[in-house]
């Protein structure tokens, strides 16, 4: 089918790609002429406005916007007066999923379909697909489901009533109609919360075999460093790198985040190109205020973001109140960096 | 090669199954003589007792020890006199790493080697291979290679100096030479410490799908409970089974545990069969408490661990102590179960 | 001066008989007449409605209300049509500050001015005061000043100048001007986090005492049970009651809550009247949600807000997916309840 | 009564102060013989070596000893030659409570009993009292509890029958016999380990209040950085030291933890003398570590305790995963600090 596509980023980009190899025609728009210029050279049909876009397409549309989350609204505005009743408006990005029940609910005056899809995937998604994490209304998926079978892993449309996107056969595919709108954000919402947590326990289990060696390198015993209790039960200076390879292949927690993180250390087993400063993206700060809103306990996702919160230096006045009290009762002097 | 396996529960058994598989010889034991048949069906040579095993394998002796981290010292006391200088002893169990660095040092004198070899892989091991992770001195690592690289997914020895067990083409091949004594179980602690971790990630994160209708099935508003904000915004009774479904095809957090979590769903959506008292066996204490002696930070692992231990209803005083508090200051009576 | 006050409550009931006490003139009203009575006899002069309140107050009034954060805006709406230009509305509850703002907004254009004041002090504040943090315009909070300089634990106005509500000599009577529309709910919202954190310290520490004997309990050992390592270390059967008097005598952690914590403890050292199901009340959540917001870690607040939210039964969900993976991949069944 | 103490830092020379003030003898004994004279010109009999304190001290002697942890065992070592049967010999400092449970092993044959005694009360205490937590025989506590009342800040002994050391009646004076050989210590690790939670949560609080004016601040927008949600609610540029000291009359959370806090707020709300690196001196580590032992959750007390170890860099290299990562699934560039 043909589908129109908005922004044409990391993600924009591969996903035309994608689509094109699998037999879709898609017309893409991006505000910047070379990154149009080159979905040109894979097939797409590149156009220089929104009105343009819209035009190339056949009512009823389809149009993906696939734009940072804080731009969402403003591309929506100017797409609005070239769409139509009965034309489907998809957001890929990260929106949050607030925001999609209210832009749902804007467009419906207009007959306008809006569709929230979480997309993971990442760079790895033009080559291994996307997983597709849909809400919005069932006549809109049903309309795209050519577009979304091709997206996901499974690669090609599931027989009418043995795939259809609400079912479990195609959850095997790849995407899967969730809810209504804001479904599909809610789900890649939590989906990322869940990443945040799984990364974090990597990090911090790698993080402590990195010190399995501290018995070895123990300092100068004083009042204000806790010794090591048993020196002798930390002198493994262990192939963090290896570690993860083997883990990889038989163990319980391999997987693709594993991966990736084997192929790192792989490249420089003390990560010395990183600083340690770990953005978050929203995704993460919005599902521990989801949990939090309905009353449900997430300490291991809190604690993956917070990790990040603190990567960045953002605990620093509350650890200054923290030496300060120190001082006050016990005359603790900081002790300066070794 | 021959080897002795004393242990034929769960692991130990599919362990021997998958040797034999591979054209090993195994000598097998165990104090139930049922278990001790059952392997004999699949083609080992069944012993009533340790002496006879011993008898049973030329020096020098391989044994695998596949029991109860608690009996290990006690099988290993019962063993000892049937073995020589030469032997390798392998507790491949979950024994704690600080076990391993005493009984290595006890068994030194005798000229006894033991390796430490932590074994992940669980009910699938027998079809997929087992991880392994190995503590001990390289000669005796040598010796056993052959039954490692049949025991890991790689399944066939490779080639000398390319894939010696230290490597990381044994890595790729599913086994690890981490380190001296204590350095295999050391580094499957905190193999196990991340498992929790990554475990109560997803964990959390379906517990909030589950919560995401709360909006809709609002109770009645006092003064004694946070009311949801917007209501609205927790109106998607979603398929929880649906969703790790298609998590699992191209997403960032597929996984091992992620399929096991899907099967599991697929069977039961509610998981009702369970009760929610999730036990803990060691390690991920071990991780914890092994993080804070080196002074890393483990709060997403914490949080693992804790969640367990208040499934278990350990939390149970603590909670009394803070209904006392509320009465204390605020009058606040409990609430009755709703 | 003369105040209405509307709601009767614990709270409303006390801080009018405080007022009383202090010379100032209460007119006092709550949907419950008994209420309205029991405040009369403290020599309050009681109303029947709205109207008759704002009726008893000379313009430009001054009005308490003091009801649960879920009515607020009702009660302001029934109110709102009896105030003028220039009278002031005081909501002392636990509003969100967040409609705090919006509430402000909307009264400025009827020269309303609105202030919100966090309240603490429970029922302790009749005979000690309360603390009171304030937002709002200025020359509302100058008009109301003696009212809160009694209701202070401080008990007299400070000399103009030296004790005006937004300067650290006002502070250290017990009340402050912390900022514009918002800041007194903002500020008390902080204060209840802390609060939650506060005790969740003492509860697991206390918690930890109550199980200090559990060398001397060791049960069988089995896989799914990590025994102690050293059951000879947790022998101390402790009277967890007298260690907190103990703490209230010279120690760093002595405190208003230990107060009431080693009071409760002296009435029933094992708390036998309580389930331990902890509510909460919004305050805690809104802290880690702005926590959240803004960037900054909050594992602590997080973990105590969580506690209540687990000894209430909501990670039951999450418990069993735990349980069904922990089957899945090592086959272990859930232990049974000991 | 008569009393040795050993080391005369911090915390011994005030003790020997307030022992002497409440009308005791006591012989001083520290390496530094500047530490010596100083407590000599407060009226204790200084002396040069162990051997002389022990002949300056009648059977059956008291010497409290009050040196680091980590130098405990070399002291007794040194000074055990110079005690009898029937000698007492307390461990004032902060040692680990298993610590205790062997010296109190060993030095039994010998007939020498060993006090724990866990003390509080900071640079404050010689104006306060100390808050002592006691482990061992009840006949050693009773030989010296005319000096823990006087250290104590009840100040003098209660009747006996009425005020023995382990009553409450004791504990209301300030010092508790808590159990055998440890228990002392054990209380005194929980007390710190309950301290490191309370003062966490003040800081916590206190870092959010700090960021309230985020809003203003807003930085500019990109796909690595998640942004407010809604700028006009964090708009208060609060005076973090006012508040500190408004809540310190007649709120909940008053605490001697809260005095010292806003104390140093008031001296500069900016804290910018200190660096943020916070030190933790075993007992927090200890506390999380037993509690993990006997399987009760201390989320809180934890959490607290990595905020420490990630003050000091800690988490460097898990932040370094977590960026790669973030590299590998979604080619995110780490942002460089702002």
């Amino acid at each position: 089918m043909r589908i129109g596509m908005i922004g044409l980023g990391r993600m924009g980009a591969n996903m035309v790609r994608r689509l094109i190899k699998a037999g879709h025609e898609c017309v893409a728009y991006d505000p910047k002429a070379d990154a149009v210029q080159a979905v040109a050279g894979y097939g797409a049909l590149g156009v220089n406005s929104l009105a343009d876009l819209a035009r190339a397409l056949k009512p009823p549309r389809a149009v993906w916007v696939m734009v940072p989350a804080a731009i969402v609204d403003s591309v929506i505005q100017q797409l609005r007066p070239h769409l139509a009743g009965g034309d489907v408006l998809i957001d890929g990005g990260n929106s949050n999923y607030q925001d999609d029940i209210r832009r749902a609910d804007e467009l419906k005056g207009a007959g306008i379909h809006y569709l929230d899809i979480g997309t993971s995937g990442g760079v790895l998604g033009f080559e291994d697909g996307y997983c597709l994490m849909i809400g919005g209304d069932k006549a809109a998926v049903d309309l795209v489901e050519p577009v979304l079978a091709s997206l996901a892993p499974g690669g090609k449309l599931p027989a009418r009533g043995a795939g259809a996107a609400g079912t479990s056969a195609a959850a095997s595919m790849g995407y899967l109609h969730c809810g209504p709108a804001g479904a599909g954000h809610f789900v890649k919402m939590v989906h990322n919360g869940i990443e945040y947590g799984v990364m974090a326990a990597y990090a911090e289990g790698l993080n402590l075999l990195a010190h399995a060696n501290a018995g070895a390198q123990q300092a100068t015993a004083d009042a204000e460093t806790a010794p090591l209790r048993d020196p002798r039960h930390y002198q493994y200076p262990l192939d963090v790198a290896a570690i993860t390879e083997v883990w990889r292949h038989g163990s319980i927690i391999s997987s693709r985040l594993l991966d990736l993180t084997a192929a790192a250390l792989a490249r420089d087993g003390k990560l010395a190109a990183f600083a340690g400063r770990v953005s978050d993206s929203g995704e993460g700060r919005w599902t521990v205020q989801a949990a939090i809103d309905v009353g449900v306990p997430a300490p291991v996702l809190s604690a993956a973001l917070y990790s990040r919160f603190e990567s960045r230096g953002n605990a620093e006045f509350a650890n200054k109140v923290l030496s300060a009290m120190r001082l006050g009762f016990g005359g603790h002097l900081e002790k300066k960096s070794s």
